[in-house]
């Protein structure tokens, strides 16, 4: 089999595999040159597409690359379902540290942190993400109470399990190896079991 | 006294003046329009400089930014010397709490996460911000250690003072009420009280 007859079977065909490389070329010049600091043009180039493809499907930069942080911070990370609480919450966390820690991990959620000072519609693009991550996490959260568990808030989730990882990236402080991971959610279930006294 | 003669006496005089307007105005274009967004010349007119006195003191845009980011970074939120760890804490993270929440807050961070993927230099400004603050609050460690007490580590402040209170801040999640503040000193202090059994 040729491989342009192999491409083409691919789902989605052209179309998916434009969309792939604009993607993967956004998140590589974020993590080269930084946000802000790159045209149309140089993601054209490095997609090997038409300046015109972009416009006609993303109609510019600032929808491109919102287009690219929530995509990729939402596929990625997928919320698991093991049967128990702290089985899911160590999947989870292991497969988030992974990611964060990926290749593009920091450029991802550099491009996150850049919407949220980028205006209005930056602004509403980062918070459609957290709150599709929001629901995500707390359908887990959900199971566990329909399993007689006493699950943790999704915001004690983001505070003490997401949270570290992503400054540890952000801030290039620390190693995130799965030891890591899983002392996080020790920590999150110890303080759930045992919450500290009121002041 | 004039007013001109009463500027004349100000520490630094025009020269820190000049500073601390070009320092602003970088602060509120970054929370205007997004890091990346601007130019030398936006700077100088929001702060009433010529475009030449920012390149002969700073250079160029990049190394303007990163000084800012820097600056405000490690002049706020000072280390208290309370006389007890938990009361050092619970002051630092209430005056973390109020500068990250204040205007200026989400555009100093994005600031500084933008550095981390401005290449080489950026990353090292980041690195050198990091650096400073850890041994400020190593200082702060050490001398709880001196007076018998059983400090935590200042990865263990980052993560679990530092983090959560950022992550709200950059994804607009939650409240930084000092109620919040509290309650993660109460859970870093639970934590090292008793750590989770090793599993």
């Amino acid at each position: 089999m040729t491989e342009e007859r192999e491409r083409a079977r691919r789902p989605g065909g052209r179309s998916a595999r434009v969309r792939a490389a604009v993607h993967q070329a956004v998140t590589d010049l974020v993590a080269e040159r930084g946000y802000g600091n790159f045209t149309v043009g140089d993601v054209a180039a490095r997609a090997g597409v038409a300046d015109t493809s972009i416009y006609r499907r993303w109609g510019n930069l600032e929808a491109l690359t919102q287009d690219v942080a929530i995509t990729r911070l939402t596929e990625q990370s997928p919320i698991p379902d093991t049967g128990s609480l702290e089985g899911d919450l160590r999947d989870y966390a292991a497969k988030v540290a992974r990611d964060v820690s990926g290749p593009d991990g920091p450029a991802v959620l550099s491009l996150v942190v850049a919407l949220s000072t980028a205006g209005p519609d930056g602004a509403r693009a980062r918070d459609d993400f957290l709150a599709e991550r929001t629901r995500q996490l707390q359908v887990m959260l959900d199971r566990a109470r329909d399993r007689g568990e006493q699950p943790p808030d999704t915001l004690a989730v983001l505070d003490h399990i997401l949270a570290p990882m992503y400054v540890r990236v952000l801030f290039g402080a620390g190693p995130l190896d799965p030891d890591y991971a899983d002392t996080l959610v020790d920590h999150l279930l110890a303080l759930h079991a045992a919450p500290p006294p009121a002041p």
